[in-house]
């Protein structure tokens, strides 16, 4: 007798979890009509059993033994919004040896330990999807797999974190200081108490990590992802930067020319002109760039309870129709192509540099002649006093660079007497 | 024996079909890595094989024999991109009978007969993908049909036609004239030297009727669609918007409120902090909404050779992957809900109108009452002298209005005394 309905474990039942049931069961019939099964949630994991729920008809079902979910050989897919890395890796690793298919949120799981999980799904010819971890309710990593097949992406910068986001679209919008936003933000539940993995960009060097592997077809790793946060970020780069025609955000940044390939997230100036730089509050935003297609954008909310979990439920529908068609496991490509990364002198860029120098004749001419003996040539110039004429304030915008140039510059002029402080130090982008 | 290269016949070697031909070239091994299978194009339907083309190895698998590829049992997937209706349409239906799977760009033709056609491939379980056929690059019908799987899509809007967004846009920098920016567009070659389809709105409404079939899961048609071109957009009334905080737009519109729903293209003020507003140029974007994940938007070339032979690669790509599973035929979800159009007195939005009008005292207070007697109320008005004060000039944005309501207040105001001329009437979306 044919399988009528797809029995569904649920691993964690905090805000994600929450959204998944309402999705399943407000859309039950339009489920069953594009997969031809009915879908059940059978059992949710949670840790504390006795918690009254928002959905009260779910808590005779809920459990704090995974063993009731994995050991049920009635379940057919397991859904994982628990987070976490190590006791999330297990239940997963457990619940695809057992040749369930597994639907997971959780990019920091899938940013470390993703090409072991998807070597375990195939073996066991399960499924693995994961579109809710990169940019929550964006179909991204669908885009990239499947949108963007016949293409070779060079580029994807993103906006990956809605809280950061957030944080320099008020800094920009009110001129206002990062401790002072970052402490509404926390207020308002955009920002974490602890907001480190945000702030210092790590959340989004995660799902940088992933959008790499996906869109060059490499394995990837976290620690490939050169990371800088946004915590130095002041509100007169801000305000400097507008000036000069850029917003800041903190941008993902992964691009490839010819095979090497480089990975990145830091503030950034984006040039106004460019889609990213329009892309405000907690919002998520991923521009892609094929040899082919040309520039691609693709905007949505980055978090939420409903928005990641219509992810989570989109890729189980995908997960139910494979299973209709009996074709599971063959879904994603594994990354095919040998990973070789960028030296700093193949990083080319262009580079906002402000700084305070020494109010005399010829600084200028100093500063510019180091920059020329590096080969790094100059767009914009613009020097103002500074410290009521005391001193100069030097900001300006280069031409494409180096990375490893650049370095050796700053390098050099923390060491120059003239120079009395490097400010700040962006890339640039989207001006082209 | 297992097949190892899929056998392609190309109809057509335009534009779009060389794009094919360079694509497929270009990324054969990544192809073949993400298939398993080699793709071959075997032959080339075109108009005049003595024509020399651009790939010149091509040249000798060309034929004007529709037959030779038709008959050709060897031949698995047939792509069309010789445009048109009734020929393709033969063509395609043709290629299903004999088993073949379709990848076609033919927005006119799957807006005109997709349901036909559609049905045939079912029939016949043959694939049919058409993603290059709206918004050339930007993989939106996936995003649609998988990406947003579960959720409950509510409303639409597209900038879908990029010759109107590339007038619009350069009215809108330059403050030109409509015919001026017309011609120049069709010196560059972004407009044709009949640019009815275009500037009346046709071609994007041929996309929106896709667009609400596969977004609604309702069979919708094309002369359900209410459109209106831009051919009467003027610079004063982009000006205009553009004081009170609108860009005008060509909008296409898919909008469901409980079962009912409209479509409609037409100029349209759209609030300048909607990320619609700031997309120019020959660029199209796609803003979806749906009832969980809330607000997003994919961004890209609407045409193009390599962005539309991309879309058309990508599609042949899922073909490929269906062959090798043998699960053709179940990909595309038929539209299964009952089409109900709304009644004007449902369809709501603002209003923009702006009117010239005797300069008496009173004028504005009538004009408001008719208004207020139809419960139209008004978010923002603006009275300013007109032809050296001998009339007046009243602009006006209403806040939510029934188009009935509106479309009478019209036809009143035409046979009022004091209304001198009604010079325009935009729906204006994003503001909200």
């Amino acid at each position: 007798m044919e399988k009528q309905t797809v029995r569904v474990g649920l691993m964690g039942f905090g805000t994600v979890g929450t959204g998944v049931v309402r999705i399943i069961q407000a859309h039950q019939e339009d489920l069953q009509k594009q997969t031809g099964l009915g879908i059940e949630i059978s059992k949710i994991l949670v840790q504390n059993a006795e918690k009254s729920r928002s959905i009260p008809s779910m808590e005779k079902i809920v459990t704090t033994d995974v063993h009731d979910i994995l050991d049920d050989e009635g379940i057919d897919v397991v859904v994982e919004v628990i987070g976490g890395i190590s006791q999330a890796k297990d239940y997963i690793l457990a619940a695809l040896d057992r040749g369930k298919h597994v639907v997971t949120a959780n990019k920091d799981l899938m940013a470390l330990h993703g090409g072991e999980i998807l070597q375990k799904a195939e073996e066991k010819g399960c499924d693995v999807f994961y579109e809710a971890s990169v940019a929550g309710g964006i179909p991204i990593l669908r885009a990239l797999v499947e949108g963007f097949s016949s293409d070779r992406i060079t580029k994807m910068m993103g906006i990956v974190n809605g809280t950061t986001n957030y944080i320099l679209s008020k800094m920009s919008q009110e001129g206002a200081d990062y401790a002072e936003v970052l402490k509404e933000a926390q207020a308002l539940g955009y920002a974490e108490a602890d907001p480190t993995s945000d702030v210092e960009g790590f959340d989004a060097a995660r799902k940088m990590a992933i959008l790499a592997t996906l869109g060059f077809r490499v394995p990837m790793k976290l620690e490939d992802v050169d990371v800088k946060g946004i915590s130095r970020v002041s509100k007169e780069d801000i305000a400097y930067g507008k000036k000069l025609g850029y917003e800041v955000k903190l941008l993902g940044l992964a691009r490839r020319d010819g095979e090497a390939i480089e990975v990145s997230v830091q503030p950034t100036m984006v040039a106004k002109s460019h889609p990213l730089a329009s892309v405000n509050g907690v919002f998520n935003a991923v521009y892609v760039h094929g040899e082919a297609v040309g520039e691609t954008m693709f905007y949505g909310p980055g978090a939420g309870e409903l928005p990641t979990a219509t992810a989570v439920v989109s890729d189980l529908v995908t997960v139910v129709k494979n299973m209709k068609l009996g074709v599971n496991g063959r879904g994603m490509v594994a990354p095919y192509k040998e990973k070789i990364l960028k030296e700093d002198s193949q990083k080319l860029s262009k580079y906002f540099l402000r700084m305070v120098v020494a109010d005399k004749r010829g600084v200028l001419a100093q500063i510019t002649q180091l920059l020329a003996e590096k080969n790094i040539s100059l767009e914009q110039v613009v020097q103002q006093p500074y410290n009521n004429g005391q001193q100069a304030e030097i900001i300006l915008v280069t031409h494409s660079a180096a990375k490893g140039d650049m370095d050796a510059v700053l390098t050099y002029m923390e060491e120059m007497d003239i120079v009395h402080e490097i400010k700040s130090c962006y890339r640039v982008e989207g001006g082209e």
